[in-house]
């Protein structure tokens, strides 16, 4: 939680010594990161420098979670390449990223304004993970290139493939042998240090990389740097206004948005229960919101959080969202020691620091326990990432969602309806194929067991008039609709039309037990205009009335 | 029913007359709207007349109503005329419109294979019914410049008013005075006449422009006619094979498959309740499918069933599948007969015929009806119409199947769990708000009363949260499941993280009533490994175990 005024004493007693400690504790991965991320994404170092200092104020600010390690991350990176590609010929990505920066910020701030963030639930499990994953291992694949020193570029396997091939799988020694050497190191750090050691490492190897490069006049061996880095200025400015950039980079943005609120949505929970936090996805959306547009004024990059850094984040012991506020002052102190040496750093052991970072946070468990519960949806994960690893991360998103959508009406076609007798001697009603209960003759009691919407509407008159015909002797159905939660409007007209067809076989149609806000909203519509049955408070009254 | 061999003196007895009078009706409505559908789509008259042969013919043999009107359809000649904008250059529209047809064939083939006939649910009523009116409409208004000889073009509003500008509000006296003629008899013929008469009308009306269009010399008097058609020639050929001109009539075939079948399936079903037909969705999309890869093979275009035609196939007197091979075989006879004069006939004639037809479809009390019953579903329907008179049905359909299922996410976002507690002296549970029950101090009973998926499993460990706050001396959560008929994987992952929240607090799960087919695939996934609960047969020993 983020403090009021009169709390900053106890704030400063309390937590202020754990939220600085934990904050420079993140600034030290996340120096490196912030300048990988950005050149994944295409774009120059400095620009991911520039996306982790204000957006973390302001999510510090509108957020709810005291663990977001916010910033550039890599999934993104990978989605925002893909999307800056998308930008009309004269832009540059710099100016391309401010545009797609603010449209992802606006997104959500309007998803914000109209309580949007059930959506969420559009990245099903198997999307989401099948999609971290392909990410997970593109992105691996596009640094072995930088890695090895070779010209070979892309993301997608066929076109990466394709460029190695064209470049007749060239490499360059020195820069190789930066890559191998930091990548080894890394990995050595991560086996065996621990505590501290084990998070200064990698600033350490990168420290020792730069000092290396600078003793050893690398420039003039041929090895890739990363480049002068410009002064600090963390001027405000508009992003770019015009329609056809804009345009061109709107279906990415809502990509970028969608992952971003949900992957920073889930590990923001995950940690939260963990450490008893609440947190509010209303909150959550503006807090991401506010930071895109702080990102969008100030020079960055689309923003989010990074699962590898919140970990890190909760576990070096951040109480509240002032630990944000900490890293942004830590990062620009950061650019103002560091904006020389780095510029120094070969581009290979920055590849390193990608590869272990995404390939750490690998997980295969998931596509087993799916293929065991549930082979459509293993099958669902491994096609999403293989799209991404293949394809493109739109079409993966694209046909991921449609699939889950897809398993899910063909699971709700048909609503579950029971036929249901008297428990002898109660009022009770109950399942006929499951308890020893009595049926009246001529009225058929049946229980709707699910709310009636489009996903299943249209298979109700069939699912009823099965029933029906096992008992040709029905002149009555009285409807059980205790379980009907919500009717939306194709279940209305569903309702009708189950009304009609009994009517036109001399079956009347009445309803017991029906929700208040379902009754209330079925009375606002015109259905005094075509239902001719009545409505019973009990169940049972239902049944008797008509003998 | 289609008849087996053995049947047919009983067919030719019981259904041969009824069949062959309801195949004559139909014929003369099907030959004008062949045709007009056909330049509606952009595509050559006989193009037309080809999908009204061979593909009724298929749909007998494979389909399961008695009463679908195939053929070309209104509504997927506007979808038809923007897919075909996409084809790539040096493509004829002919050539296209085959290639679209054999993909909506192979999409339905498959749909059918693949038993996904429940995607019709995708196409609530509020997006169908909002599509089929913004269609008509855009249908009638780009018939009035056809109507009165004008040279502006398009379906869209925007351009078609551009257009209508550009020509300086052009309009060609002849032209108007056969449509306007032709549209008010068309009208009084509606209003005035029944039965047989009423039925004759359009096709006398018809023959009567043609008649007078030869007597005048129409053709020197600058009156646009339909223009000769050649001899009828049923050779069957493949589509071309040109994969850039496959991929992009993919889209548009996705939409029309999908628009196709659920509209002929709407038909279907209602004209077969009134009947007391059976209709089997999986036997309509092969029907559909066999008749779209024949119109793909024999020069037609994408074909459906049109609800007028239907309606009309069904009060005449329909009995079998038989009637569409007798009207393939009254189109054959009419094409032979009537190929000459057709080509005299004025074109807006024709314009005056489709826009009977399709604004006599109208029907604008489903937006009342929805304005009353549910505000958010009226407006997305409003706005589905909207984008398509104003912009394109591809983004129409898109979005609006969008626009259903955030509704469906933001309704069903929260699982519903009910607090329950023991009827006094029975071992019957029931939610503690509405019935007068008794409570176990330390164990929480609670019922979820829905299916885990996807929609809902993201929030069900806050639901419980909630519970458990508000009784903070829980050690122990008893989940009755009798009401959950399926978990997929995100609901699996959503049970180990409350299993898991619940552990961290010391509070143990345990699970009750769970259905046969749950448990099931629960054991076959890897829930061994985490679940520390156990699981009753009944609700009242899970509650009393623990005591």
């Amino acid at each position: 939680m983020l403090l009021k005024w009169p709390d900053w004493k106890a704030y400063g007693r309390r937590y202020f010594r754990e939220d600085l400690l934990a904050a420079l504790v993140v600034s030290v991965l996340l120096i490196p990161q912030s300048i990988a991320y950005a050149m994944l994404a295409g774009l120059p170092p400095q620009v991911g420098l520039y996306a982790s200092l204000l957006p973390l104020v302001f999510y510090a600010a509108l957020g709810s979670s005291p663990h977001l390690g916010l910033g550039p991350v890599a999934v993104l990176a990978l989605m925002i390449a893909q999307t800056l590609g998308q930008a009309p010929p004269g832009v540059s990505p710099s100016e391309a990223a401010l545009v797609l920066a603010a449209e992802v910020g606006l997104i959500l701030a309007l998803a914000a304004a109209l309580r949007l963030d059930a959506l969420a639930a559009l990245l099903s499990v198997p999307v989401l993970h099948g999609f971290e994953t392909g990410a997970t291992l593109s992105i691996a694949a596009s640094q072995l290139p930088v890695l090895l020193g070779s010209p070979a570029k892309g993301f997608e396997l066929p076109a990466l493939l394709e460029s190695a091939w064209a470049s007749g799988f060239a490499w360059q020694g020195g820069a190789a042998a930066y890559g191998l050497a930091a990548l080894l190191l890394l990995l050595a750090a991560r086996r065996w240090l621990k505590g501290m050691a084990a998070r200064l490492a990698p600033l350490l190897i990168l420290l020792g990389a730069i000092a290396l490069a600078a003793g050893s006049d690398a420039v003039s061996r041929g090895v890739p740097l990363v480049g002068a880095l410009p002064p600090l200025h963390l001027g405000l400015a508009l992003p770019r206004l015009d329609a056809g950039l804009w345009l061109a980079m709107l279906p990415g943005a809502l990509l970028v948005a969608l992952v971003g609120f949900v992957s920073s949505l889930v590990v923001a929970e995950s940690l939260g229960r963990r450490a008893n936090v609440r947190i509010d996805a209303r909150a959550e959306l503006r807090g991401l919101a506010g930071a895109n547009l702080a990102a969008a004024l100030s020079g960055g990059m689309p923003v989010a959080a990074s699962f590898s850094r919140s970990v890190l984040m909760s576990d070096a012991g951040s109480r509240t969202r002032m630990t944000g506020v900490f890293i942004a002052l830590a990062m620009g102190a950061a650019m103002l020691l560091l904006a020389g040496p780095l510029g120094l750093l070969p581009k290979a052991v920055l590849a390193a620091t990608i590869m272990v970072a995404v390939l750490s946070g690998l997980k295969l468990g998931p596509y087993r326990d799916a293929w065991r519960y549930a082979r459509p949806e293993a099958l669902l994960m491994l096609t999403v990432s293989l799209l991404v690893l293949c394809w493109s991360v739109t079409a993966a998103l694209g046909l991921g969602v449609l699939g889950s959508i897809a398993l899910l009406l063909q699971r709700t076609a048909r609503p579950h309806v029971a036929l249901i007798g008297r428990v002898p001697g109660t009022e009770h009603y109950r399942n006929i194929d499951r308890h020893a209960v009595e049926c009246l003759p001529g009225v058929l009691g049946l229980r709707i067991d699910e709310s009636l919407l489009f996903t299943n509407a249209r298979s109700l008159s069939d699912v009823v008039q099965l029933h029906v015909n096992a008992h040709p002797d029905t002149r009555r159905v009285v409807l059980q609709m205790s379980p009907v939660n919500a009717i939306d409007f194709s279940g209305l007209e569903a309702l009708r039309e189950l009304h009609d067809n009994l009517a036109r076989q001399q079956i009347r149609l009445d309803l017991s037990e029906v929700k208040g806000p379902v009754l209330d909203r079925l009375r606002a519509g015109a259905w005094q205009g075509w239902f001719r049955g009545q409505v019973f408070l009990s169940h049972h009254q239902g049944m008797e009335a008509g003998s």
